[in-house]
This record gives structure tokens, sequence and C-alpha cells, in this order.
């Protein structure tokens, strides 16, 4: 290939990796040939469209191995929003003749909670599980809350804010032994810690490219063989007639080599982002006081840092951050737009003042430990600006 | 930039430009920092996020600035398909309470069928417009097919596989006068022809970047200001809330000059296209006898040649063109692996037989005299072995 001036290192320190992430150079290269060429449109019957059926089809086989899935399990979508928004709605319908009750979790991706505040409108019942200070789903109550109308529970394997890995199988087992269709949302997880359908026992699960490394346009919803789901796109065949329209060939291209990257990596990957994650977390905790730490300690997502500074705005501190070329988020970037406070801090019991002192250093493969030091540089003196400011600061 | 090894001339002679079209270099050009780098998200509240936000609102303008609408009634979507169903699912919705009759023509796209034939078992009633022998609508049926509870008329502008251009502003003056939306899919003549939404009077309007040499991935569903729809996909507040998700960053920008692109070579194009389309027209009704050409000679898109070769079956005079490195279609792509017969040739009155033997030429602003040259002599070759494996030819 022709040198692509792909930058290898940015003039800036990105730490916003739940919301998109940096594509891969290798998944660069596989995607260029087929936006540089390779035009035909897969459902077309001659070369041009037979070639790029086959690099779709190839990758899905990578997309399934990801997850552990059969490549006919894989439907390609063009965000997690879509993927969420077809689980639900499309699995719901499905379903309803059999019973109108759907269990979920409060601290579900806006893209999961905005569906089913509707399904409520359409005349579902839903139940959204509080969780505890670390943002674990109480098991029992989920046990208690089923009903013979129950047709779905959703719930995600981990949150894309404070990072706490939900126990899946024990959600599934109850599942599975009530006959009750489960899906998780796994943007948070798939590609960053092991995710197999088979072990984590779900019917639907929905992944995206750009939190892997791959580019944004492209996501999957896996539905287990014989999953019931009403088709979301109506047109031609493709994806088995239940998600119609011309594929993003591209981005599945580039979706299924980042899922083969992400799956030899992931083992390496995560042990580098727990040591990174530590140490950002040790060293805002040795400088800046009354901070808190959200979500479990011990099941967390690798490169999750969620950290609640008392006395400040959190979108203060992003803007302060940013000027100093360092990027991170408030909290959810869909909902950065959309709400005021996140609805993740108060179901954890954070009150409304140090939800909106929450930061998410969301850490990637990409990040040294020159960065983290550059950061527990910046950070300490902006806070300490902020908190001056701050008429309920007493420091 | 640096050489990206994109081919300027392609080995094959592609004449399916109705199904994808080969992507235009400066399109290439523009997308590739945003494939290569830029990967923030657009909503997220830092540097790399602004700045691709910025990007895509860019975009937006182009596109509406092609179809001389306002950047706010822009809605990226992922694809024509995701454009058509979003239009009349979400519009249908959204006025069901004022009624539940809808008026559309036999020869749309399934993009559109499919989803009217799920309406109707959703309660709406739905009349399908039969066309006359060249695919026009008759616009007294049209007219005296309305009712009280019509809320919805969806025709197309051109037909993607006979290539007939649709009288829309008389629809729209129609449905305009008895306060019915109306939707009108475009995606077989936006950046081919001109469409201004303001002399088309349409209240929605679906069209795709692939067909216009912009990527896959990518497309738009125009609503003008006050239209009622439902909207699509739940989640954050991208696209005004109406289609949440992230957005295909690099996609959308593509998609924006490709409509900029179209826009300044719109005349241009079409006088190119039109002359090497009637070469290709009178080439083959000289050398080939026994041949229909289907659709208006007069109001007939500028790159379609449609033909019913008699005696023969279109997938065979695909395959075989195929050999030869000349790429054509049967019809509509997205059909060609759902459907064993067109629609469209069955509602023009071909036969089953006249209408497998259909072959639709769909040419571009890439195409040359010579590769129409080319054509002309592997064609009636082709034509004539076929004819002679055929039981029914007597020639």
């Amino acid at each position: 290939m022709q040198d692509l001036n792909i930058k290898k290192e940015d003039d800036f320190i990105y730490m916003d990796n739940a919301s998109s992430t940096k594509t891969d150079e290798i998944v660069i290269e596989e995607m260029l040939p087929f936006i540089t060429g390779h035009y035909g449109n897969p459902s077309s019957i001659h070369k041009a469209g037979f070639d790029v059926k086959e690099k779709i089809e190839e990758a899905r086989k990578k997309v399934a191995r990801l997850i552990n899935a059969e490549a006919e399990e894989i439907y390609f979508t063009s965000c997690g929003t879509e993927s969420n928004n077809f689980a639900l709605f499309g699995i719901s319908d499905a379903l309803k003749s059999k019973g109108n009750h759907i269990i979920s979790s409060e601290i579900e991706h806006i893209s999961v909670l905005n569906p089913l505040k509707e399904l409520k409108k359409r005349g579902f019942e839903v139940t959204l599980l509080p969780v505890d200070d670390e943002g674990f789903i109480d098991i029992d109550k989920l046990e208690k809350s089923i009903k013979k109308e129950t047709i779905l529970i959703s719930v995600m394997h981990a949150n894309n804010e404070i990072g706490t890995i939900q126990k899946i199988y024990e959600i599934s087992e109850i599942a599975a032994s009530k006959g009750i269709t489960f899906h998780s949302d796994a943007v948070a997880t798939a590609g960053i810690i092991p995710v197999d359908v088979g072990k984590l026992g779900v019917s639907a699960l929905s992944f995206s490219s750009q939190q892997m490394h791959g580019p944004k346009g492209t996501a999957a919803l896996y539905l287990k063989k014989g999953t019931r789901i009403r088709p979301s796109l109506l047109g031609g065949v493709q994806e088995r007639g239940r998600r119609a329209g011309t594929e993003n060939v591209a981005g599945i291209i580039g979706f299924g080599k980042a899922c083969e990257i992400a799956n030899s990596e992931i083992d390496k990957n995560a042990k580098k982002l727990i040591v990174l994650r530590d140490k950002l977390i040790d060293g805002i905790k040795k400088s800046i006081k009354d901070i808190k730490l959200n979500g479990s300690i011990k099941h967390r997502l690798p490169g999750n840092v969620h950290i609640s500074f008392e006395y400040v705005e959190g979108e203060s501190i992003v803007l302060f951050l940013n000027m100093e070329n360092i990027y991170v988020a408030t909290g959810s970037s869909c909902a950065s737009q959309a709400l005021k406070s996140s609805h993740v801090c108060s179901a954890i019991g954070l009150g409304a003042a140090t939800s909106q002192g929450s930061i998410l250093f969301s850490l990637s493969k990409y990040n040294t430990a020159k960065e983290i030091d550059k950061v527990l540089k910046s950070l300490p003196p902006i806070i300490d600006k902020l908190r001056k400011m701050s008429p309920l600061y007493k420091g």
C-alpha cells in the first residue's frame, strides 16, 4: 500500500474511548480498497457484486468469531443504537402475543431506555431494576419481578459510564429457566473483554465497531438461531431479509478486521489497560482530595476511570482539559447533549452535585504511561482552580 | 495528499450504476482524513468531537443545497431503504389519528412496497396505483382514489428499473390541495437530474449517496419543516432526536461532497449521458431484432437503457456479459435475489417471458463512447447464442 499519511501519533491525548476509538491502521488498510475501488453492490449478480459480497461474508465470520457465534447469527446494522432499537422493538413485537412485560435496568444506555419508554406508550409494561452503589443489579429483585407476561430481559454487559461489568450469566440462567428471551447491550465490552454468547447465555447481543478501533457507521446484532424478532428495515433480502438495504461495504469489512484484531489482542490489551487505569486512579487519589471513584473496583472495564470531583462541574473539567489537548467525557457522549445529569450516576446514588462533578476517562490500547503522567500533571491544578471559583468549596 | 493508488480506469465496463456507482476521486479525498484520523464522536464535547460535528454540519448544507432544502430539513440515514422505511412508517404512524389510507404505485422500489405490505397488516389501507405501458401513473385515478382517510401519498420520482420520470408536480399539486403529506423516493434521480423539493412540492424525499458517486452506508431523508413523523431510532439527540445513533462521519462527509459535485455537474453529466444512452439504444436496435425498449422515450433518466430481449433469460445475458467484464443488471439489484420476475415489468404490461428477458444498462458519467462500442460488439453474438439455445426461438 502507498503511504497514506496515517498519523502514527496524535498531538493530543485521547481518553474518550467509550465514545469512539481511533481506527486501527490495519483496519484502515483493509477498508481502503473498498473505499477507493470495489464499488459494486453486494446484491448485484456480476463480478463487481460477487467480490464485495464475498468480503462481507468473510467479515461476518470474523465478527461472529469474536463473540463465539455462527456467521448466520450476525446481522449488520449502522450503529449500536440501531442494534439496541432493533433488538428491543423487534423482539417485543415478535413476542407480544406471549406477553407484554419487559425487564431492564436503570443504568442502560439511552438507546435502550428511550425505546423502552416508547414501548410503554405502546402498551408494554416495563420494569427498570435499580442497582446498588457499584452498579450491580439485585438478582433477587430481578427474579421477583418476573411475571408470566415477561417476554424480554435486557441488561447491559458493562456500563459505558461507570464501567461496572454485570454478572450476565446469573441473569441469563434465570431467563433461560423461565424461557424468557435475554438481550444484552455489549457495546462497552465486545472487543475489550471476552464476550462469548454461549457462556453469557444471551439470545441477542448488540455490539459496535467504533468502540473497538473499527470505523463508525457499522455495528451488529447477534441473534441466536431461533430467536424471534420482527425485521427492522423492509425491502430487499439483505441480512436474510431482517435488515434490508445496501450494506455499508467498507464499514463492514473494517468491522470484521477490527473484530479479528481485538480477538487476537484482547488479553494483552486488557492487561495493559488495567495497569494504565490503576496508575491513573492511584495518581488522582494521591493528588486530589474529595474525590470518589464510581463503579465496581473488582468487576470493572479495564480502561474505565469514572471519578466524581466534589465542588466542581464535570463539564468545566472537560473544557479545561480540552484546552490542554486532553480529551475526556462527562459520561456518555450520546447523552452529553441530551441530558443534564447522568441517569447512571443517579441510579448508583450520587447526589446531583456529585453526579455533575463526574468525569469519565476511558482508555484504549493506544494510551501510554506517559500520557497518564501528563494527565496527572494537568488535572490537579485544573481541579484546584475550579474549586477556588466554587462558592461551595471550603478547602 | 499521498498517491492513494486510486485506480483511474477500471479493467471492466460498469453499467450497473442504478445499483451502485463508482465513488468520485474527489469524494474519496474528502473522506479519507475522517477514515485515517479524526475519529472523535461528533457528540463529544471536546475538540476531537467538535471538529467532526462541524464537518457533518457542512456536509448537511451541501446535501440540502442539492435538493434546494434547508440544512435543518436533512436527516442522515444509513441507506435509501432506511430513508424509505423511515418516511413510510414514521409519517403513517404520526398521522394515524387523522386517517389510515395510503396511496402509492405498483412500480415503487421494494423498500417502499414491503413497508406498505407491513402497514396493511397493521391496519392501514393501501392503494397501489397502476401505471400505463410507459410507467406513468394515471393522475385521474390518483385523484379518484383519494378519500378523507388518505394521509400519505408516496410516488417515486423516477423508476430505478425502466427509468420513467414521473410528473411529480402534478401529484404534489393534488396532494397539497387535499392537505395530504407527499413523499417521493428520489434515489434514482437525486444527483442525476435536477431535484428541487420546492418545485416538486414534496414534504418528504428519500435519496442516497451511493447512487451519485458517493460512498455506501449513507443516505438522507428530507423532511419539510413542520412535517409530522415518528422518530425512527431512539436514543441520543443526533439528527434532532429523530434518528439517534453515532453518525457515519466519513460517509456523511463523502455524501456531502458527492452532492456538491453532482450539483455543479448535473447538466453537463446529463447531456453526456443522453448521448451515450441514445447511442446504446440505437446500436442495439440496429443490431438485434425482437427487442423492446421499456419506459418512456421522452421522460427518461439520462443514463437508463432498459430493454427486453425476446426468447432469452435476462440472467443469462448478465452472466455472459459478465464473462466479458461487462457488468449490467436484470433490474433492481435489491430485488435481484428476492424476486423471480420484476414487479415493474409486470406493471407496465410485459408478459412473464418478456419481463425475464429484460436487461438494465445504467450509465454514469464515467462511461465512455468506447465502452458503448464494446458493448455493442459483445452483445449481439451473446443474444444470438442464447437464442439459438432457446426452444422458443424460431429466428
